[in-house]
């Protein structure tokens, strides 16, 4: 302990590092959350404690993680010599400037490493701006005992193996409280801060959980295409595939598509063109003249046929024939309508990839680029959708308090004071379930008793988010599955019920952000579903290969799909999905 | 044994009976893969079997592979009444039309689960075409002792759930040997084929290995941005994303862009009309012929400037200030560049997502969207970039050996004898490492000792597919990593060695396909990747953000990119790329 007996020399020492503690106590401390929890593991406060620990395989350092992440904090480790990596969070020379305290954060938990470094190991003032990069070498050290309470162990630098340094006059990223909203227009620095950093965790196990939700289930995973040529709303808000535009515009200063008025001009012309000629003609003018006048009317002809020519085949569109896919081709809005093609082979399966959507919303809700999970089952009805729904969203939240622990306790202090509250609840809870009639009936009463609605309750209204929230978060104070929804208001693909009236689609709402899965038996009727489609007014020939799946060996079969953003927030509490996805894309906005 | 009883009552039924034995003798057998491999867990065969199986959590049916993929094969189960579903393999009435035997396959396995059904639980005439959906309920039951070598066993129907029908007249996939070509064309349907389901459930393997591997690791899973307005390689080939299309093309008929022939044509419609007007002044008209013409001036005037208006600012290109974005946006090529911000903050990331080339590239080894998987770790050279690319593609192979052998099996028996053997090679040998420079002096001796190359050899080429193939499969018969390659043939972000002359890029070639991984360190340094770009001929703005990266807390750090389809090529065999991915998009071809 050497470092204690130096820093204990003066009182006035004795007091900065007590100031400095202070200052440290944001530090966060992380939970048994050093190795992903798997079935038939003991847990991990009754494994013995090794009293070494490793470097990471492929990078040349011990993560943080691994050392104050251990039930005892890494009290353990005391004496190891290792190196560490990481940026500096919060660095203050201490000593008269003989020696530096470093807050060290390496990504691989929330909580820092505290550095102690000396003044003749390296000069110290490169060290200690934020958003330094330390690569180091040293020996882990237990603080003096009446630190022991606040501090857990540190590590005493031996060595400087590297430094990448930091202009604090000029790094973006200040001191000083960073809003989420400022962060969004630095998103190539603000993973260096906790709370992209803990979202970015969060975000990882919730995809990991997912798919060892669907694999233990014995899902397959299926990648469904990205750019399609199917649209599966028939919405229309999609974002088009092209490599014609570039093309296009080498061409189009060549070769316009002309418009009705360059075709009424070319031919004014021809008209002109010709009276010309006429008059010179009726004018008994001289040969050249009028060979010359002749000349120019044939030129204008056949500028007016080629400008009908540009007009007339393609109205002004350009040629899609002559596109990458010689066709019109889209960025996807889901993969369900794909997924049901290996549904209907290898029963079991879902896909999770991104899906897009090319509505100028400026909402916190909204991304034209977001991730979807969409699970499809064969021989499932709505009921075993349910099931299954309920099942993975209850999974995802367990997922987060066996492996999230340290990361949710410092979103939940910052951002939203229940969210771990909540995680619990649904993680325990079954799911209210309710058809949507009864659903109804429910809003009617409480509108009956005063409850205020912006939108009228009536059967046959898709549910707007105030009375989704009515129902998770007053009515039931639980998740809430609603079904059996009306037919006018869901998609063609959902399965009709005997009533005729109504399909069966299927939507969990949760607290906080309302809509989390929505999901629907399909119809896998040959003739039913021909004739929703013709009923919604689509075109059957771009739907011929999904008719395709009910002509030949057709099965009963169900699915859902999951906004994997929209279970962030849920998870997290934060308001802007904006902030739950590494690379927002938005109106106006696509950085990097 | 009811049926077998039956069955053998006369001699000519028997021979039928031996007669669709030796016609199943297809049916692929599964080997211990009925959960996935999990450290830690004993080896299957220790395991006690029980003697009841659970239906799949949320689907109606018990899976297949659950039956027939147990140690016994299913044996330990006869006896039990269960529900299954699938799709008829192969069908035939027997016993003059008293029952069937059904093939079925769900997708679970790739062996089918004999069905017998007797006439008396439903006509039998519907079953038995190939591609017939079934949901049924039934008794298990041993084959006959003298069938019990060839057929495992099987399902006696005592009711039928549910049945989707097949025309086997009109059906798409005739019974008859079906080329992957021809399959093509059937991307809906194909996934119901032995060899392109197997091809899914090994995707599906190594997809789940992938983040199995990383996740073991402390790899944080990164979703990079699908739509990006930066361009990775600077190479230009990418499909542009744009709202602008459907926007334009309605304004295109009102409004189209103005070429200079259509500018030409204004002024000489402004010149006549001009002149029109000068004429009538000289020859003193009247003055409402005089307004007439002038007002026929005033408005080829005007319809000059609006030609010019729409020729001269845009030069014919779209105004992108007004596309979804507010500026051109495209598919990425690559989420390297963009993890690597979150590389500089958490350490060890990955991405495994969609990436697209826009290449019109027709060959067996390109797709316009295909997937990779690009790792990023801090605190890493060149070595520690090889050594995690070794172990993932090693991880990879067992993976395969330890969770879809029975895939593989038939995999190696329909396509590539030598499938398994080059999985087991590759898991168990140390990869060759070759500096480039070494490599070229290999290459080049085995020119003066007679090789014949169509490339020539020598210091600064990029190695060809020839070469790759000489290296992995003649001289050394194992996978072998090159590195530090020429300067002059890579990209700009890759580290400058202290030669100056090579950067610590890295290639794993693997027998079969050649390059399957690229990599490199990156550059750290701010002043040396900055002259970098502007030596590449690129400009420096689009790169701030990336090199702030370097300019505030650099640090040290490499990756690369693994191909997944190529992954999925040298695993399998399998020639073509376009028979790997579910739903292959590539020059005139996006269907679905």
């Amino acid at each position: 302990m050497v470092l204690r007996s130096h820093a204990l020399l003066s009182p006035k020492l004795h007091f900065r590092v007590l100031e400095f503690r202070v200052y440290t106590e944001e530090t966060v401390f992380c939970f048994n959350s050093l190795t992903m929890a798997e079935d038939g593991v003991p847990p991990l406060d009754n494994l013995p404690l090794s009293d070494t620990v490793e470097e990471a395989a492929f990078s040349q350092r011990v993560p943080i993680r691994s050392i104050l992440c251990r039930p005892d904090a890494g009290a353990g480790l005391a004496g190891q010599t290792l190196k560490v990596g990481g940026w500096v969070k919060k660095g203050r020379e201490q000593g008269r400037g003989s020696f530096a305290f470093l807050e060290l954060n390496d990504g691989s938990c929330p909580a820092n490493l505290q550095l102690i470094i000396y003044a003749d190991v390296a000069p110290l003032g490169q060290f200690t701006p934020t958003g330094t990069c330390l690569h180091v070498e040293g020996v882990l050290q237990m603080p003096p005992e009446d630190k022991q309470g606040k501090q857990s162990i540190e590590l005493k630098v031996s060595k400087v193996l590297e430094v990448g340094t930091v202009d604090p006059a000029k790094y973006p990223l200040p001191k000083t409280q960073l809003t989420l909203e400022f962060l969004r227009d630095y998103v190539h620095l603000r993973p260096r801060t906790n709370t992209i950093s803990a979202i970015a965790r969060i975000r990882n196990a919730l995809a990991y959980a997912t798919h060892t939700f669907f694999q233990k289930h014995g899902f397959l995973y299926v990648h469904t295409p990205i750019i399609t040529t199917s649209d599966c709303e028939g919405a229309g808000e999609m974002f088009q595939v092209t490599t014609l535009l570039n093309e296009a515009e080498k061409k189009a200063i060549k070769n316009p598509p002309a418009s009705q008025e360059d075709v009424d001009l070319a031919k004014s012309v021809v008209k002109e063109k010709g009276e010309i000629v006429a008059k010179l003609k009726s004018d008994k003018a001289g040969k050249p003249e009028i060979t010359a006048a002749v000349a120019e009317l044939t030129k204008a002809k056949e500028n007016l046929s080629m400008v009908e020519e540009r007009f007339k085949p393609k109205d002004g569109k350009l040629d899609y024939g002559k596109d990458f896919f010689a066709r019109q081709a889209f960025l996807t809005v889901s993969g369900q309508l794909q997924v049901e093609t290996f549904a209907c082979a290898l029963s079991s399966v879902y896909t999770f990839g991104p899906t897009f959507r090319a509505e100028p919303s400026h909402t916190s809700r909204h991304l034209a680029e977001f991730w979807m999970v969409e699970p499809e089952i064969a021989f499932a009805d709505i009921e075993d959708d349910m099931k299954c729904a309920e099942a993975y969203v209850r999974f995802l939240c367990q997922w987060l308090l066996d492996n999230c622990l340290d990361d949710m306790e410092f979103i939940a202090d910052k951002f939203d004071k229940k969210a771990i509250e909540r995680l619990k609840m649904v993680a325990s809870t079954n799911f209210v379930r309710l058809s949507y009639t009864e659903a109804i009936t429910i809003l009617e009463e409480a509108v009956s008793k005063g409850q205020k609605f912006e939108h009228k309750v009536e059967w046959g209204i898709d549910l707007a988010s105030e009375h989704e929230k009515y129902l998770t978060e007053i009515k039931f104070e639980s998740p809430v599955i609603v079904y059996n929804y009306p037919k006018g208001i869901k998609a063609f693909y959902m399965k009709v019920n005997p009533d005729k009236k109504t399909v069966a689609a299927m939507d969990v709402l949760v607290p906080k952000v309302g809509e989390l899965i929505g999901g629907s038996q399909r119809e896998e009727n040959y003739e039913v579903i021909k004739e929703r489609i013709l009923e919604m007014g689509l075109p059957l020939e771009p739907y011929e290969w999904y008719l395709d799946l009910r002509r030949y060996g057709t099965v009963k079969h169900s699915g859902f799909g999951l906004g994997f953003e929209r279970m962030i927030l849920f998870a997290t509490g934060i308001d802007n999905i904006r902030d739950v996805i590494p690379f927002p894309r938005y109106p106006g906005r696509a950085d990097l």
